[in-house]
């Protein structure tokens, strides 16, 4: 098993190469390990079958297990998925400005990869393939790090791509995994920094918490999205009630689903009743504040806690507030800054919302649910950063670059 | 004293106000700020002189107290500083981009300011109101944590600045300062997650270094420049030698100054003489590899770690190189990614360089003192980032800002 400084060091080294590789040439390095998923399904299911077995053994909770599960279907998409990638333009090389200085210097600024990047990301094998070559297109060299449940569909994974990097140019080292996957070994990759010019932690609360606690390396934090909806007084009835169901249980478990419904007084006794039989269907449990409760037939009292959480669940915590003032201060105190809506007919309740919200999306009239890569039209997601360095919201391929200057001269000198 | 904490707060609230005022208001407050420095000059002069007598008690070297001093002149030159910020454009509210995405939804990407930045510096008091200023402009509440040799003149500046600021709408503290001035406050501030944004440190390599070890806050790493410049065989002599003598020479104390020379060996022994010569007028001190030795009159063998420093003096590392591969492997293996010069006539030459050298900065035929804010036009600097994410190179005020996306819809859900 090689030390994370081989790895690194291994990593330091194709970057140098990945970052000189032409399109053309990454793109046919994609396509091929696109094949081999599909040409080597057979011995990447047998190792899923492995982990699948211990994770019985250990007694792992239900869904988790399921986001463990390939099967044929699931290793399509993957593949799919690389093809997709791809497809889209290549983020490296773009010049976003050109200018001449006023010592006759031309300067443009000009997309370069960032390097190496890291990623440690929890139970999804799919992570594996996606993230590894969303940093490949963007000539990155990557080091992933798994959970310890998919070691062993992370290992097949893995050997596959570098079999088919084997095929090109490319050196294979250009994709990585930590094998060891030990909490000290986690830990001494959040402090590599001599090697990985960024880390992405990619999982729940507790891993983003612990990387932000722990790492020295660079981080773009990821993922933790305790999502607001604010019903204003000027809110159309079924509108509110389609963006509250929408934003709650579309899909519970995603970083984009809704936590909190805050709604105005003047509109709370109306709308409440309707919504509550609109989340009924899908059985969400209300966990609301004293006004709310009185108005609500079925809720509980929430807790301090209650405003913190990001549920992941149907559950549904429920504010009444006095004013948009009132509804805005809560969710630049509570929210994680991932993603929060307002409901409203009003031009200056959506200016202000906009304005004073301090999160990466900001909705008016529309489901926080479209805060992905794909829904934005980037066409891939690395993740989505509730950070405000370097990138803030859904990140795709440009947000995998870094940039230098290029500087042409005649002999100036200051 | 205020604690950390107490300070976080309030820099946490007031950044709130700062994000929402308008160009006008901001401008106005710098221009009181800049006229509040000269009002106060004679309480900021005597607050500089018990600084310079502690400096004096305690033998600090002539080059720290000179940076240390203020004057009338100098106090003018900070005064004009915060009036040339006060001119720059606004960076907040710019929208980069604007487009629907398929769902209907018109997504833009505005700039708002990152939140609340940190300063860590070491003992000039101009940083104080410089860096207090870029941040106010670009709408940041900022903690300063200056040198314990300036914390006389830093509490003086910060409250004449804040003294300005209570003539207007805006919070005293926008702009505060640590006056805690112990190397443990320090290590604390490094781990304020939970309110400062983002943490740049300025000042030499150890400060640096101690930031990027001990810091959990998000980390602009500035100003470490191990530069070079290499001089190719197809370069033109007097270009060749007014560039390294201008890299050299023209301020050796500066992050952009050139500290090795490369040179191709099929020049050196026709060029290395007439160089030498032309620094001898410095009185360079030339550290050189066995070939530049045998070459060179009057030098001492180069040590590996002479290859890797930021001498900051009139010192220069000379290596012979026998190719441009040799000479862009050599700089991406001891350089620090700030700024790298080719002397050049070739232009296939200049393109490897200008693509291969992994810096933030790449010259064809200038000199490596250009890497600026002012020089490239920026109006102003908060510091060169030597890392690769968020910002790289001279950074002005659009590099103090984050972005949002402000999505309007029409009741869209997914």
């Amino acid at each position: 098993m090689e030390t994370l400084i081989e790895l690194g060091e291994k990593a330091k080294k194709a970057s140098r190469y990945l970052a000189q590789a032409s399109s053309k040439e990454k793109n046919a390095a994609l396509q091929l390990m696109s094949e081999a998923l599909l040409e080597n399904a057979s011995t990447i299911l047998a190792a899923n079958q492995q982990d699948l077995a211990a994770a019985n053994e250990n007694n792992i909770a239900e869904t988790l297990v399921d986001r463990l599960v390939l099967n044929d279907e699931r290793l399509q998409a993957m593949a799919d998925g690389l093809m997709q990638i791809a497809e889209l333009p290549d983020p490296i090389g773009l010049v976003s400005g050109m200018w001449k200085n006023e010592a006759g210097l031309t300067i443009g600024k000009q997309s370069v990869p960032l390097g190496v990047i890291g990623i440690i990301y929890e139970s999804r094998p799919n992570v594996t393939t996606d993230a590894g070559a969303l940093c490949f297109k963007s000539g990155n060299a990557v080091i992933l790090r798994g959970g310890k449940e998919a070691i062993h569909s992370n290992k097949a994974l893995v050997t596959v791509l570098q079999q088919a990097l084997a095929k090109t140019n490319f050196p294979t080292t250009a994709i990585q995994l930590v094998e060891d996957t030990t909490r000290e070994t986690s830990r001494d990759m959040m402090r590599l920094n001599r090697y990985l010019d960024v880390l992405i932690p990619r999982g729940g609360t507790r891993l983003i918490q612990t990387v932000m606690e722990t790492a020295t390396v660079p981080v773009i934090e990821t993922g933790t999205g305790n999502c607001h909806v604010y019903i204003d007084k000027d809110a159309q009835l079924k509108m509110a009630t389609d963006i509250i169901v929408n934003a709650k249980c579309s899909r519970p478990s995603v970083c984009n689903a809704a936590e909190t419904l805050l709604i105005h007084e003047d509109v709370a006794a109306e709308f409440l009743p309707v919504i509550e039989a609109a989340l009924a269907e899908y059985h969400v449990e209300l966990r609301a504040d004293e006004t709310a409760l009185s108005i609500l037939k079925k809720s509980q009292p929430a807790t301090e806690e209650d405003w913190e959480t990001e549920f992941l669940d149907f559950i549904l915590a429920v504010k009444v507030v006095s004013s948009l003032d009132e509804a805005i201060t809560h969710i630049n105190q509570y929210s994680t800054g991932h993603s929060e809506a307002i409901v409203t007919d009003n031009y200056f309740a959506g200016q202000q919302f906009h304005r004073e919200v301090d999160s990466s999306t900001v909705y008016i009239n529309a489901s926080t649910r479209f805060t992905d890569g794909f829904e934005f039209g980037f066409g891939a997601e690395i993740g989505i950063s509730t950070q405000k360095l370097h990138a803030r919201g859904p990140m795709g391929l440009a947000e995998l670059t870094s940039s230098k200057y290029i500087v042409f001269g005649e002999g100036q000198i200051r």
